[in-house]
């Protein structure tokens, strides 16, 4: 067996960070990560620590009336030649630094460190976020263990820039199909183009009006783009299927049924197949714990456009936002970075919150 | 070294068929083949016999005043379940059948059997025609020995319904390139989507008026479309590129040129790469050898809308045209088949017009 990773929960978040990204985690391959991490926080003898495959789970049982669960992901996108990481200038260079290990590091230094919260904290780090949702490692925890995540309230450190964003739009992604019959290409007309024909499809997109609903006093902006097309047989060979796979995210003020009704309403003329679809989540900004915490961050709160795991703590009836260092336009580049400065700021603005 | 197939030329050419069929020639497997052919015409005291690669030249030198080339490959498409050969019902059934063994069983008959024919007789059998034109048997002999194809007029035994086909249409395929910037998909505007774009592309193929030209007597017919799309980065992100592949069928009257400049044109606003072309063919009906043999197959000529080789005859200063027994509608389909009467139909009709 190899040596592992030792955490050194004392260094400075942003040192700490580095550290972070310099233990390659790419989804799949967290158990490096996850075996320093449940290492580093069972040596802290005011959590109950417990794993589940790669995700790991640290708790304060102080008896206090609230529960505040403080969630992020280990795992990264693949690697792209940029790890390990590397400062210059006051910002941190490498995979994951945005998306979302500062968010991992401010966690480890809360839990090592904030020995006595004025909540109770449930410190969730979870495997898979970066990959197809049935390997998710918050989705596994909250089937294996859903008593786990119990809260009254969620923040998932997700990238947000600093700014506390509330709840989370869903996604669906569709097929839709245009047929035809196939012939040889030097005779066209003895077939119908299946390629010519979604000409139809697209042109729907094309006019698409996309809504922007307030939702609980956050706007979300919804929109509709085709995000895959392929057709063809060979190459004298006219197509007799092209399919376009069509991603909607839909505000929270529409469930999963609802958008999938609007898909096949709009693509009447089609074959159209809901490949897959994740509800989104309302704001969650209502009880008194999110209510201290957005006050605690200041500024204006503002809708979550993309998709987060606060939609699985949602599921759970956990009232979730996310606020986290990360620039989220920076995540998945192999330009990916995150300010020394921004990370420190969320950790002071989360332990004086914490602590009461 | 295993025993070769031995072919008898004796047969029926129905039976001769069956006989090609049952021994294997996948484009790049000619080689069994090729060495049955070669050893059977090795046999006629009366041919001079030359092999190059998988093609086998037969010819005859009786210093008749007019040579004819009769040219076929004997190569098929994969198989598809359909070897061995059947018989049912006056139908010769298996791949290969109708493009082109039944052609290539009628080459060998005549190669052996007319002893004196009225013209010269250069018998070509060549591979790889089912596969990308750089591979083509008839393109390396015509590179490697272009004076054993020099013919006054050169007959293509592909299938045509037993109607003489003059000429072919010119193939061109270009992809057609829409361009867009990436961005996540939940914020879709703040990029710009390549296959919505790609619309304007579709909408060009939808509107295009095909022309139908007359060439020299004889009416082709255009087409221009689409028989590949793709576009699509993951699932979540907006595609920055999309790709369709047109198939321009062009008229024996226009250059791949003039043709490459025509798809240019009418896909302006986008960029466009010629990936291959190939010119066609004009009908190659004039000369004196190829009256009589029009005159000799009877009804009317018609043009030929696929691209053939034989515009590579045409290349070579050759007039040509398609003709055999086979039905082209039925060439690559798992159901192929030939009528053993129309096979013999042919072969009747060549060998009295060879005869003289």
């Amino acid at each position: 067996m190899l040596p592992g990773v030792k955490l050194d929960l004392s260094l400075p978040v942003g040192e700490l960070t580095a550290q972070l990204v310099d233990v390659e985690s790419v989804s799949g391959s967290e158990g490096p990560l996850a075996d320093a991490i449940e290492g580093a926080l069972r040596e802290c003898g005011h959590l109950t620590v417990e794993r589940d495959g790669n995700a790991v789970v640290a708790r304060t049982d102080l008896g206090r009336p609230q529960r505040v669960a403080l969630a992020g992901h280990i795992d990264t996108v693949p690697i792209a030649g940029n790890v390990p990481s590397r400062i210059d200038d006051g910002l941190l260079y490498g995979c994951g630094t945005s998306d979302m290990k500062s968010g991992v590091a401010i966690q480890l230094k809360l839990a090592a460190e904030v020995i006595a919260p004025a909540v109770d904290v449930t410190y969730v780090f979870y495997d898979c976020e970066e990959v197809e949702a049935d390997r998710n490692g918050l989705l596994r925890l909250s089937r294996n263990s859903p008593a786990s995540l119990a809260a009254d309230f969620a923040i998932l450190l997700e990238p947000t820039g600093g700014v506390v964003e509330g709840g989370c739009q869903g996604t669906l992604r569709a097929e839709v199909r245009a047929t035809g019959e196939r012939a040889h290409s030097a005779r066209a007309w003895m077939g119908s183009n299946a390629i010519h024909d979604a000409a139809g499809i697209l042109e729907v997109l094309r006019a698409y009006q996309a809504r922007e609903p307030v939702v609980d006093g956050l706007t979300f902006r919804e929109g509709l783009s085709a995000v895959g097309i392929s057709g063809g047989v060979a190459g004298n060979v006219i197509p007799d299927e092209c399919i376009v796979t069509v991603n909607y995210r839909f505000a929270p003020d529409r469930s999963t049924e609802q958008a999938a009704e609007h898909v096949r309403e709009l693509f009447g003329g089609w074959e159209v197949v809901v490949t897959d679809a994740a509800g989104g989540a309302r704001p969650g900004l209502h009880g008194p714990a999110a209510s201290s915490f957005a006050a605690a961050v200041g500024g204006t709160p503002r809708a979550k456009l993309g998709w987060t795991d606060v939609a699985r703590f949602s599921e759970l009836g956990v009232p979730a936002v996310n606020y986290g260092p990360g620039d989220p336009l920076l995540a998945h580049s192999r330009a990916e970075h995150a300010e020394l400065s921004a990370i420190a700021g969320c950790e002071a603005t989360m332990r004086t919150w914490l602590a009461g």
